[in-house]
């Protein structure tokens, strides 16, 4: 048929930045196909030229600006430009201007709603992380007020969070002793506020939000669940009373310490606690169940300080053992700056304090906001809620805050409870602000013990055993993953499990690189389509020729790999041709649709995988190439070391063709 | 047309252990499309049903025995499967029957020729590790006897290599003085050589290999050039005759050491050293040249060595300020089984110095292996080379002898020399063998400077700087990576520059997934093919259609960068087609066959783009899905959820079909 010499190589490209193929007609006759008229022949071509710098250019505004966050200024007046921006950086001018009465009635029940719940939880997070009561109150002010001007979700109630408390609480203290050093303790959890908030901003600053992409969601189930073990065993303090506690979290220590200070038990406590943890369980139950009663669970914390205070206040003047919080001062949130340690031997613990309960509350923010603006169908831009939590993290470090984000439990309460807007958060911070002012004497007998019981409700929703079966189902190696962050968290340390869970994340991709899978196709009779021989039964190999498909990149860490996989594929169809005395096998077509990218290994490995077969008398052809692959291998020089006739834009093609050329010499 | 239900939807299975997708004869009549008899309409279908543990059997073959080892012994009889077993444990039992007189000529040629250029380069690379030089011999005699039993390459020359030498003279030296504890620091040089071994060995026979493959060919270009220039700035030492040289290897305090000693240069050494120098690099110029001619660097060395200590023996009588080898003590290798280190503080050290070294010396080795086997067309096997040289490393330790693995130098010379099996290494060892039982007083006038000059030659070759420039050329982040590990070696330190160019080379892959290439896609006119729009000028968007294909897999490091990205050329495509008036978008064809892989984070995201994409009305396709990517989105429940419509084998399908069923609402 001679059909090669017909087609014109045009692989240099002629005078501009793009090439064409061309496009020459010819005429199949032998393999099943469809008819002539639709056997135009098109031929691998390069993606238009570019220069070095257009293509860095175009891979970073991939990297960095994916979503093209600035096109709502193209072809914008200056003035118009002026006011997007301010819409941009201060989300509050989106939709302050349309605020109206029956949107702030709204926001004022919910407001209120989740006030009801930061209060307590406010104070309990914060002896969580074994601060002062009081500095979870403060955290619960300055915050919601910046983030309902920066933020830009508008169901997100900002407050402290369980998970942030709990490891910064372990970070700092298995350092510093909150009993004995208070003072310094304090100042390490502004400081490490200041750091996390640094590192929020500078990430959604510089858009490497994707950094927290890493804690898959697989990781986050597990490492959430064995972080609510964990704090819900320390609350075993509170609990039952004992006094002398161990300070460090992993399940072990809690569960002997907890056994060996069994005379400090103390049977009124116990009792106390059980009863309002029963009721706590119980209103949390019922509005899992049903949705619309979510102001039962909402309500229950406050009603159970105010009850238990009620309480120990009638038998203050008895010998009872129930420990109490005690005097908290009145008035507003302190400066701190003064507070902030910036030199010393524990910057370091502080910073790395910072860098992880940072992460972990801007994955918790993130992935809270993200889920109720796709319940109401808007889009919430990752890197500028970064820069929001961020910049209201390193405000906080000056006003007593410690770290603070949105939280889950919150933002659903304030979510059912149907705020509208961010002025939510305003209603919550006022509301914190007359408590802060009037209302703090009030706390002086409530008992430690309902925090700890407030705390343990508030974390057992983390536990999400179904989650985890259903990873079980779908995916192995992410529960893996998630069971490697479980128990990483519960027996080693929160750092170490996170980091264990991630690279068992990064493993499991850089695994599927290191050992692609490589499918040898067939031919679905009377069509074009070639698929897997293994999956589509009605497949059938094509004789003399060996298709397959590389499901990856190749590169250094699996060239070797796909070179011996592929020569064991030929040697393993010359067996099987043999055994059924089939004709010979003369060519190996590989389909390099799923090949995204390749490297100089990968070409290297091209280039020696077409010698060796060659040396069997074995053609190698290669079929659609991405872009980026085509225009490495043009650089390399192997398309031109290859000639135009290795290179198709469809199996099909390339099997009609091929098989053409053979018919001459029979 | 009704086509929808037509078709069988047969996703749940049968009630074997394979499904059969169901064919059914489907007519077309809009669309440029192949004609009727063509356009059967297959289904896509989920693979062969198997349990966990078959799946997992499968995937642990496929990664730790992808080359089928055993094949060869399958359908044996007990007999031939002894014999194939001893053949596979020892290769000489391979080529040992066969081996005959003309064989042994060849290889007693390349023995002596790479023996000629073992002994001095042993000496001068014992000097580079801090190791007395007799060590450097000792290396050259008991290693090649092993290997030529255990090894498979028939070219490999075994001995001590500059690389492996430098890293553990520097590692070592850094925590114990070779000058003020030699004892100590050649205990834990050679308990580093047993871990090196025992790492070695392991990663064989645990067949672990692909840890190795993560050295891409790019670190190593840098990582080799960066050592290459520190070996030859520590020669300064001998070249110039200063007698206090830092102990450190770095660019600058090797340069400020030269520099501060310029009163202890000498100039009778330099003088001598340079002339050596010069004839060394002309010989080794002369044989780069002309191939055929490279005997004439294989000699330089020892005729270096032989003329300079006759030159130095000739004046010895007066005072010439340099300095010399000195006693070399006879005898064979005294064992060293009771100089291994298993406590104390320096074990870790030896350890980590064992490892690094081993996995640098591993690479060498494999791939000096696998380039003269591709030469002469046979197989290395890459982990039965593992196993060779970790016991030849570990026999190595217990006999006074430090890491040694295939030299690319000597075996280039062995292979020119015409060896033609693992004998030359053994007549490299009887020659040793000669060397140290009766020549060894010979070297005690040779000039320490000779060896500089040797270590200067043998090393400049590693410098590579066109393989650099193709790097550049042909892959910019390859070129990152090896400039990292140049400059990293050159100015951090040898473990911390691999370990940033390892850490680049892996960053490649995340950014690879992390921000992976979707392309829009476009119909080549007569054709059912779909192309990039942007590579192929003769592609066409298809009206009411946005044609997308993902070119990675869909894990939780891009789901959201995905699910954000799709959304925006979603978002373009409507506002070009607002701005061009044509018809309305109606439907998104996501091409899958690039997305070899997804996880429970990426399956989240397809069914929350779905939901999105139905909110504004438009309609998801998946188009092609592979196997594992089908059959995640069974377990999950998903292909249930988006009905049978939702998924088709080619783009073309799902064009002919959507539009088809389009036609009857007009």
């Amino acid at each position: 048929m001679g059909a090669n010499s017909n087609r014109v190589e045009d692989f240099s490209r002629h005078n501009g930045s793009t090439t064409t193929t061309t496009t020459t007609l010819k005429v199949s006759t032998e393999i099943p196909m469809p008819p002539p008229e639709a056997m135009e022949i098109h031929n691998v071509c390069l993606p238009p030229q570019k220069t070095t710098f257009q293509k860095l250019k175009h891979r970073l505004s991939e990297i960095f600006f994916p979503d093209d966050p600035l096109y709502r200024f193209k072809k914008q007046t200056w003035c118009k430009k002026l006011v997007l921006g301010l819409q941009f950086l201060f989300p509050i001018f989106q939709w302050g201007p349309e605020y109206n009465l029956s949107l702030f009635r709204s926001d004022i029940i919910s407001g209120l709603t989740i006030a009801s719940l930061a209060i307590p939880q406010g104070i309990s997070y914060a002896k969580l992380a074994n601060l002062p009561p009081i500095v979870g109150l403060y955290s619960s002010f300055v915050p919601p007020l910046i983030y309902s001007v920066l933020g830009s979700s508008r169901h997100l109630a900002v407050g402290p969070v369980s998970i942030a408390s709990l490891v910064m609480g372990t970070m700092l203290s298995e350092s510093v002793s909150p009993v004995e050093e208070p003072i310094l303790h304090l100042k390490l959890a502004f400081t490490a506020t200041f750091f996390a908030g640094l590192f929020q901003a500078s990430l959604g600053l510089l858009r490497l939000g994707f950094v927290i992409d890493f804690l898959s969601k697989a990781t986050l189930i597990g490492f959430m669940a064995g972080a609510a073990v964990i704090v819900s065993l320390q609350q075993l303090k509170g609990l039952l009373g004992i006094v002398h506690f161990t300070g460090k979290m992993q399940l072990i220590p809690v569960m002997t310490s907890v056994f060996d200070h069994r005379k400090e038990w103390s049977w009124q406590t116990i009792v106390l606690g059980s009863i309002f943890l029963l009721f706590l369980l119980t209103t949390r139950h019922i509005s899992t169940r049903k949705p619309k009663l979510f102001w039962v669970s909402a309500a229950a914390p406050l009603t159970s300080v105010i009850l238990s205070t009620l309480l120990v206040f009638c038998i203050k003047s008895k010998p009872h053992g129930i420990s109490i919080i005690g005097h908290l001062q009145k008035g507003l949130n302190p400066p701190s700056l003064n507070m902030l340690y910036f030199n010393g031997q524990y910057l370091a613990l502080a910073i790395k304090t910072g860098i992880i309960t940072g992460i972990l509350s801007l994955t918790e923010g993130i992935a809270v906001g993200r889920t109720f603006a796709s319940l109401r169908n808007y889009q919430v831009d990752g890197n500028k809620e970064m820069m929001a939590i961020g910049l209201m993290n390193m405000a906080g470090c000056c006003t007593s805050c410690y770290v603070t984000t949105g939280s889950f439990s919150r933002s659903a309460v304030n979510y059912n409870a149907g705020a509208q807007t961010a002025v939510s958060n305003i209603v919550l911070a006022t509301t914190v602000l007359v408590t802060l002012l009037f209302l703090m004497p009030l706390f002086y007998y409530t008992p430690n013990v309902i925090l700890g019981a407030i705390i343990i409700t508030a974390v057992i929703g983390l536990i999400d055993y179904q989650a985890a079966y259903k990873l079980w189902k779908v995916d192995k190696l992410d529960f893996l993953a998630c069971v490697c962050s479980f128990f990483g968290v519960l027996f080693i340390s929160v750092p170490l499990g996170l980091a264990i869970a991630v690279g068992v994340s990064v493993f499991k991709i850089l695994l599927h690189v290191t050992r692609p899978n490589t499918v040898v196709l067939g031919n679905i009779p009377r069509t074009e389509i070639y698929q897997s021989l293994n999956r589509y039964r009605e497949a059938s190999r094509v004789r003399s020729f060996l298709i397959l498909a590389i499901e990856s990149p190749i590169y250094f860490a699996n060239s070797t790999y796909l070179q011996e996989r592929i020569l064991r594929w030929v040697r393993e169809e010359e067996e099987r041709i043999k055994a059924n005395r089939e004709s010979t096998l003369k060519c190996i077509i590989i389909d390099m649709t799923a090949v995204t990218a390749i490297d100089t290994s990968g070409i290297d490995m091209v280039r020696e995988l077409r010698k060796m077969l060659e040396k069997r008398s074995l053609q190698l052809v290669l079929v659609n190439p991405v872009g980026s692959v085509t225009e490495k291998l043009h650089h390399s020089k192997i398309l031109e070391s290859f000639g135009m006739n290795a290179f198709y834009l469809t199996v099909g093609k390339a099997v009609a063709d091929i098989s053409a050329s053979w018919k001459p010499q029979p």
